[in-house]
């Protein structure tokens, strides 16, 4: 099992989701006008890492909050995906579709203005696995500081939105 | 006082921000490649509306989370601006520069899936306004549905992310 889960090490879990759900303006390989973040396991946290967009300002020199929600919220429906998957004994590769989860609930906490320019990493810290629904601390960190604190709630996507299979 | 405020009722808070001050993503009516969203009295309460661009999508047929978020947060430190400028007395027009604010903490409830197509209203409920700091809870509504509720904490932009002046 270590050796199998040794396998997704460096796999994205975005790069894994079935065409479908894979349109996603946050997270999806298939929006080209998005901003395809890309989420894997860091032992038993989980890793984005993103590079801002000149115009992901806020007040100059610092990025907008709506962009710091977006990378956490698909950063923590990504990463409930991957404590789901792994829970059921799989890693990504095997020939068993990785289920797709959605926000219930999403809290950003602004400790620090977050400097636009270096790459901004986010880290998250699995709280809780039920068995539909995943709990995510995360933290956003620019230069070693952390600036913004997030907690999210997501659960599968419900039938009504994957049209019944998921 | 009524007439005075009376004028803003169809003036916009974000056309009258500070240009250094108009460059978010969300809100900036000088960031070409952002959202551009504007905020309004209506009665004691605030409204931005938005249609959402057919790349905002979360699983097909959805608005993905990260939208919600970037509207609620953008509205509430616009509408956090109003309140401020208000309680001094002013209303949108009048030669004293209007605050800029930014976020603290932004909380986001999905209660259901937000359909991507019809236009966006985002309603904005003043509960606390403080010296610096206002509390707003907003809801955002597609088709008469209360999709998304948010809480936000604003507070006015600190001078180590305007240079000193506000």
């Amino acid at each position: 099992m270590a050796q199998h889960q040794e396998m997704d090490k460096h796999a994205y879990v975005q790069d894994y989701y079935p065409d479908d759900f894979s349109l996603c303006y946050g997270c999806g390989r298939l929006n080209d006008k998005g901003l395809q973040i890309k989420t894997r396991w860091n032992g038993d946290e989980t890793l984005t890492e993103y590079m801002p967009r000149p115009e992901h300002t806020a007040i100059p020199g610092f990025v907008y909050g709506g962009l710091a929600a977006s990378l956490i919220d698909c950063h923590s429906t990504g990463t409930a995906s991957l404590a789901l998957y792994r829970r059921d004994g799989h890693a990504l590769g095997d020939d068993v579709p990785v289920p797709r989860c959605v926000t219930a609930s999403l809290k950003t906490e602004f400790l620090k203005p977050t400097p636009l320019g270096p790459m901004m990493t986010i880290r998250g810290h699995i709280t809780e696995v039920g068995k539909r629904k995943v709990i995510v601390q995360t933290e956003l960190i620019v230069d070693g500081v952390v600036c913004v604190r997030g907690e999210v709630i997501a659960v599968m996507a419900p039938a009504s939105m994957t049209g019944g299979h998921q």
